[in-house]
């Protein structure tokens, strides 16, 4: 099923590996038609969320940083990958992939440490059997900034997160001084990653989704907390352990750091429940102490069980503490301390990190579905590239003219495909491989009466709809209204058997 | 009143330099809480316009590029300025901008006739007065992808269109094999600038929307032509020459390329329109044939006059020909010409490409008012950060739980700001100057009869509301409601007068 999925999502406009015409090049992929909109959904979402709901302030920076700053943060010094170069054919690769299939365990490790494990396993080059040259790599990006002599040295930002932390005398008083508060950057981050081989997994260059929470080390309970209290968490401990119980239970009895840990950790788990991921395929894995990035004391990973990768991580939630503001402050002779209820301290940082391409990944695989002959996707209405799509049922003049009317009418209110080409069975075959919940159909009747059917993605059931189309498909996309109530039931089983059979000649 | 702006901007959270603890560095810039939401909808409106209106695709795709494709591309060859490095202290220069202050053009000519008529001036570093070294510097930020022996020459995209070309077959499929059909992609475009001195004008990184419309040279007349025809323009053309006239009187007498041209210019313009410019301090100005980027045979730029930097170039609106799919096509071997009607070709482009961050300042420019004592910005409400604001009128508890009542249903439909702290007068200056449209106020009487008072930004009337909320605002939102409408007038003359006391003391 992953290589039928696979080709349709680039048939169908979903992605595709980038540079495609100059052979390509690893780690990179575009989002074509169809994925830049489900993208645009997901982010819109999830500023809602984060924006909207809880009310973190958002930030947008620029992706080029210079030196200083990333020396700062530690990321010169320890954003690397252990690499080993083949001294026979020049290939590269990252040893803690290679030495992960052989069941050692060595990302984080010191360099000696983890060369002396590399050399015991006796580890060559996969592709030639050479001999390996191991150092460390530094996986940022780098460029520099301005002209000849003057230019400066930058990279391309890793992360986010370090720009809030360098604006943050700004937010904090945007943020009227008090705390805690929240602030949100969505946009690319960069890892030049050594040998990426997991498609759209890993990435070299990706859409990330941050927040930095900045608290009061000793309040870390949020103000809002018990929205969350009662949150079940399933828990897979550094130390072996798994445990599932509440937010408040795992605070209580200190199996996550804070609070604030505990609140981040609900949140981000009901934002993928309203994705439409199952419960059953998601976990929290809190990494060991050597997995942990420099900056972070804790670190739990919010896992998605998907077919083709087996448990992803889809986002990184971080406990920071006050490691950045303190370096920064050091580094720059820019005092980041706040004084608040008297006391003067470092704002700890608390930071829900999501991969929006993963969790793109992730939503349509789940949304894929299989049932018989017939191949949809199932996603949410909020998500889905285009909510409705409008067909006049036969390309004939007097149908198309009604139909672009509607058409243009709907576009007004919704995100609206229109599709006048093959067979209607056809069609919906098309809109269900993209997801359009909800199909619009203009016959013959609708040039008497103004009625049009309305045929349901899931059931592939149909009503005839005479009521007011606006106000009926808003109650359908927003689950108000029931496909039931929306209409008379309307049967047209020969459209339906149409669509089946030129099911491979379609393109 | 432009420093009064700046400083409101960096003090309201609009924009700021980026990494200001560390110094700066020149052509960058970080849109704070307030510019970042505006700028996302801008963003949402201009995909509203030219994705769902005009049907036009999407695509994302990443910002880093290989060598291979900017060489074929021309970048690599062309993407250049003269740079005048000082031999005594070292300072880069952009001869282009020094000989302008002189009031001589070198933008566009050879090397060897700019270097002529820059010696002719005998122009020096206007720092040091040192002797400038002149070269040919190349604007694009470059990197490199991969480790070791295997990695690759790359950089930073100059623009966003050459991903579309390269991945046209695709598109072109997925447009089921008709022209025209159009291409958008939003998102960074970068310069590495030799030395930007103009704020928010000129940035080394930057938010471009472009628009890649494929047509057949045969047939350039849109669809939809007659839609725009009467739409008037101002051209100042390259001859020197002042003409107004219809869009479709341009086509016709040939003063610019075709009727797609015509077409992109009109709604390019109405785009603009939409966002509050106002048609007179709006042209479109023809470049000149030495001005013109490599890939263009006729460009307009649409420029907007403003106060701080006069007439600005906020999008430029290309005839590409068809030299980017012919270039692409013999670098990587892979025939991008198509077959349409029976006859073998290039599709043609017509480019329409905007810069956001431009456009976002010019915005704020415009919507900048002072009235007396009061400033307030007047944004469109489809612009503006936030749609609404909830106040309590004094922090009293029962007030306040009111308010953050109303505010949870609120926000359910509308972006809203919460407000209570410091006197009610003052919190409408605040919001004045972030541009809320519509205040609403929760006083005693709410408590009583649920009524509230809603302001109006642009007058700062106010009236009592007693109907239900949410319709009354989305229809003063979308302007279909007329404010005296929504309720009875109603009068608080000493919170104005409260308000314009505290303006100064208010951070």
């Amino acid at each position: 099923m992953q290589a039928e999925l696979a080709e349709m999502l680039r048939r169908r406009g979903f992605l595709w590996p980038s540079f495609e015409i100059y052979g390509g090049v690893g780690g990179f992929y575009d989002l074509g038609p169809m994925g830049s909109l489900l993208r645009d959904n997901l982010i819109t979402k999830w500023k809602k969320w984060y924006i909207q709901q809880e009310g973190y302030l958002q930030l947008e920076t620029p992706t080029i940083l210079p030196f200083e700053l990333l020396r700062a943060s530690g990321h010169v010094e320890h954003f690397t990958d252990l690499m080993g170069e083949c001294r026979s054919c020049g290939g590269a690769f990252k040893m803690s992939e290679l030495m992960k299939e052989r069941g050692v365990e060595i990302e984080g490790l010191p360099l000696e440490e983890a060369r002396k494990l590399v050399s015991e396993k006796g580890v060559r080059c996969p592709d030639c059997g050479g001999e390996l040259n191991l150092s460390d790599f530094n996986i940022m990006f780098s460029t520099s900034i301005g002209p000849g002599s003057s230019k400066r040295a930058g990279f391309l930002r890793p992360e986010t997160a370090q720009q809030i932390f360098i604006a943050f005398r700004r937010l904090f008083r945007h943020a009227r001084g008090k705390l805690p508060f929240g602030v949100v950057t969505v946009g690319k981050g960069y890892r030049n990653e050594i040998s990426p081989r997991q498609g759209v997994i890993r990435l070299r260059e990706f859409t990330m989704a941050e927040a930095e929470v900045f608290f009061d080390p000793q309040s870390p309970r949020p103000p809002d907390f018990q929205k969350i209290e009662g949150e079940r968490l399933r828990l897979f401990r550094a130390n072996g352990e798994t445990v599932e119980l509440t937010a408040g239970e795992a605070a209580g009895r200190g199996l996550v750091c804070n609070e604030m840990m505990a609140y981040q950790l609900s949140l981000a788990k009901r934002f993928l429940l309203s994705l439409g991921t199952k419960e059953e395929c998601m976990r929290f894995r809190e990494q060991k102490p050597a997995e942990r990035a420099h900056y972070s004391s804790e670190t739990w990973d919010l896992e998605i069980l998907t077919q083709q990768f087996g448990w992803v991580e889809v986002a990184g939630i971080a406990y920071r503490t006050d490691y950045d503001l303190s370096r920064h402050s050091l580094f720059s002779g820019v005092d980041l301390s706040v004084t608040v209820n008297g006391r003067r301290f470092f704002p700890h940082v608390l930071e829900p990190s999501f991969g929006i391409d993963r969790i793109l990944y992730c939503v349509i695989e789940q949304a894929y579905t299989c049932e018989g002959k017939r191949r949809f996707l199932k996603l949410r209405a909020d998500l889905a590239p285009f909510q409705l799509g409008v067909f006049p049922l036969m390309p004939k003049e007097e149908l198309s003219q009604k139909a672009h009317q509607i058409y243009q009418t709907l576009k007004r209110h919704f995100s609206v495909i229109y599709d006048e080409s093959g067979s209607i069975g056809r069609r919906y075959l098309r809109a269900d491989e993209i997801g359009v919940p909800y199909c619009v159909t203009i016959d013959y009747q609708t040039l008497q009466d103004g009625s049009v059917t309305v045929r349901d993605r899931d059931t592939t059931r149909q009503v005839r709809v005479k009521r007011e189309l606006v106000p009926v498909l808003s109650g359908l996309l927003s689950g108000e209204l029931k496909f039931e109530e929306a209409g008379s039931p309307f049967s047209s089983k020969e459209e339906e058997e149409e669509g089946e059979k030129s099911e491979h000649e379609d393109s």
